[in-house]
């Protein structure tokens, strides 16, 4: 540890008392997230209380060049919440309150600690609904989500975290507290600023506060899975639903996917096999809407887009087919999987997919490629699996050659190379690839407007 | 005209042909929006067909530091697009092209000056819907409504036009064109300047292209129109409904509008006189969902919330109900109104609106005050009518005292004094009351970063 780093830590120490750790264990655990790429080496871990206390955090990392990392629920797929070079630690795990709550403005007002089921229980207690749900719910906290602009299974319903805030406070890198829309629905009173913050992975300031707006919580959910010949139908498919019915999830996953999840345990949903799978979910609202939805999955029949198929009929049910689609990364968590997490729009994910294929299974033929995602949004997660006698180094080296070129088809079709995982550091060296180089210049000169001192999660998203 | 803007002119000339008008009607028809406030003064008006056009002419502008103002449909209610001091008007008229359309994404892409209701009538021939409506959707353009963020009577359902936006194309100060999000519905890649652009009323750099996505077209609406005792009970009423039912409108008005609108011939919807009533609208998806809003209705007619109510029973009488709502703004116009347009959070709005009407009538009791707005947003229009003895200077100066006044109420609230028109020249002493210094400071360099020597509008939101 420097001498800098020393003294700024007695001043640290000195503001928080025991909410000031420098033990090794505490390094461990508050330095990383879910990549596990980078060994954590933060110089130390700070457990703030207020946004005062942020405030005065930050103050004292510009008086001493100090970087700081933010640190939410720790279930971050790309390394942007990762100490790895003798950052300090802000840990929001003490700011873990909810604040507020309005049933006329159907709003909830937390801190940035609240994790995100936390959050859908409080709002189910109020008959109410927060709807952007993802794997990590059970220890992601709010504010990681806003930072990655989180999304998850229901994005074709309810958009992602950014479309349920409506109200944010922050400590700017400059360490002033803005007070951002104010909870407020119709605001045009200048630069939305607000939504520059979410999705700014940490870089520009911490978020020391959120207003949540929750909604009705769905009713009679019923879902559907249906086996397609191949993703020029799985596109029909989905366009032959949203014709008529409001769906709430559209997701997707391959024979390959498939075959991973049953050996894991979970019930088939029908004999026949198909090379895609499509789970489709809407609200039953009424008898007409299901007599609605078998129509269509008639005409889909009919059409040839559609080879065999099943509808819950129960609330258990719906939740045994969605286990089909939420187990799916366990099942091939024993094959080490190198992830990439990439969208394009939806009408040209067949083409998208086809091209991918192609090029990665041309390279190595001995790899398994398993597709899976939220297919109503364009969002694909692309898992290459680790044959076994492969060792585990010159796999992910060999995937990193792969991610290259996917992300050269990425570009080629207007994509996203991080559909909802975020750019961290993991994507850091391929952000050229979905963002301009006149885009890359103006979002650096952004942040030296909220941090001119670049302490707020350096090398992250980008180096300055 | 200065020797410089002659030197620009030339160039423009050279580049435009007869698409750079000089003329005095075009200076007059161009350089001005629907405010009537500040006379047009433009030094010369372009048409741009193409975005290379347009980087041209930003080029041309930094050579001479000559100020551009853009020009859409000029229905803006906020000076954001008055051309008072010798700028020159791009106007967007040329580039009213519908470029692209897919049905799989369910997005149109279009140059910025399509007229509002010709990207309705596009969505309605695709068999889709573009939600966002407001009483200018016959001449606002695309372009405008990303630059003010329109929003309009449909927000409680279908959000703002922030929401429907996927991709912008924008020509920055610097005559950077910038590709924000490319249609993507799921984009992880750093900030999203896009949303940065959206609301920034022109002063950052000119949309040149835009895709907005389409959903489906709401299915049989109902109208309900309801008469309360207070204010304090039409929030009761919209709480009821909203518990149960997705609403797609939920507006409110005043006694004192109702009594103008049915001066101007509209039919009243029931005998019963209420001091305030609020119009909801709901799809009735399902003979359920209209026995629910019965069963409401009734429940809200025991509690003593409603007082006299009525409900559509054909598109005939939904659009008779709306002619309530609609025709406000057109029977009051003789009495020149002077609005305000602001929001508070919806719980808030019953006090708000009591400290309002309060300080107005005590200072002013020979002033007319006329209620209506988007009430289930937060948003309200607040109309003063002159007094038809009063002369026209000396209201519009008074009713600028009120205005403050008001602004002050607006910020003790943590309101909006702009809700939807914008802050443009109209707003701009009164940008305070709603934003914070640091929030003025941090816009202005963020302004720097786009547009370094201020040609971007200049003037209008704050001054830099």
């Amino acid at each position: 540890m420097t001498a800098l780093a020393h003294a700024a830590l007695d001043q640290l120490t000195e503001l928080l008392g025991s909410r000031c750790l420098t033990d090794a264990e505490s390094a461990a655990r508050y330095g990383v997230d879910w990549t596990k790429v980078w060994a954590p080496a933060p110089c130390a871990v700070v457990l703030p209380e207020t946004a005062e206390e942020v405030q005065q955090i930050v103050e004292i990392a510009n008086e001493h060049g100090l970087p700081l990392v933010p640190s939410g629920g720790r279930t971050g797929l790309s390394a942007a919440a990762v100490a790895a070079d003798g950052e300090l630690v802000v840990a929001f795990d003490r700011m873990n309150k909810i604040l507020d709550f309005n049933e006329y403005d159907r709003a909830v007002t937390v801190q940035p600690g609240v994790v995100t089921q936390q959050l859908q229980e409080f709002a189910e207690q109020q008959g109410l609904f927060y709807p952007v749900d993802f794997a990590s719910t059970g220890s992601s906290q709010i504010g990681g989500n806003i930072n990655t602009n989180a999304g998850g299974i229901k994005v074709i319903r309810y958009g992602m975290t950014r479309d349920w805030i409506s109200g944010l406070k922050v400590v700017t890198g400059r360490g002033d507290l803005l007070d951002l829309n104010k909870g407020l629905i119709k605001n045009a009173t200048g630069y939305d600023l607000r939504h520059l913050f979410i999705g700014s992975e940490g870089t520009l300031g911490f978020v020391v506060e959120a207003t949540v707006r929750l909604t009705r919580a769905p009713r009679d959910l019923t879902a559907l899975v249906l086996g397609a010949p191949g993703f020029r139908e799985v596109m029909k498919v989905l366009h032959a639903f949203q014709k008529d019915i409001d769906l709430t999830a559209f997701e997707f996953f391959s024979d390959k996917a498939m075959g991973h999840v049953l050996q894991h345990g979970v019930a088939a949903p029908f004999d026949t096999e198909c090379p895609f799978y499509c789970l489709l979910e809407f609200e039953q609202l009424s008898e007409q809407v299901g007599e609605r939805a078998m129509e269509i999955f008639e005409h889909c029949v009919e059409q040839g887009w559609v080879l065999d198929g099943v509808m819950s009929q129960s609330l258990g049910q719906l939740r045994q087919l969605w286990q089909l689609r939420e187990r799916i990364s366990e099942s091939i968590a024993p094959h080490t999987p190198y992830k990439n997490d990439i969208s394009v729009t939806i009408s040209k994910v067949p083409d998208f997919v086809e091209d991918v294929d192609k090029v990665v299974q041309d390279a190595y033929p001995d790899f398994e490629i398993v597709w899976f995602g939220h297919i109503g949004d364009g969002n694909m997660h692309l898992n290459i699996l680790k044959p076994a006698d492969l060792a585990k180094e010159e796999f992910f080296q060999r995937c990193g050659e792969v991610s290259k070129w996917v992300f050269e088809i990425v570009a080629r079709y207007n994509g996203s190379i991080s559909a909802e995982h975020g750019v961290g550091m993991t994507k850091k060296p391929y952000l050229g690839y979905s963002r301009s180089e006149e885009d890359i210049d103006a979002m650096k000169a952004i942040k030296a407007v909220f941090d001119p001192n670049n302490i707020m999660n350096p090398g992250k998203l980008f180096d300055v």
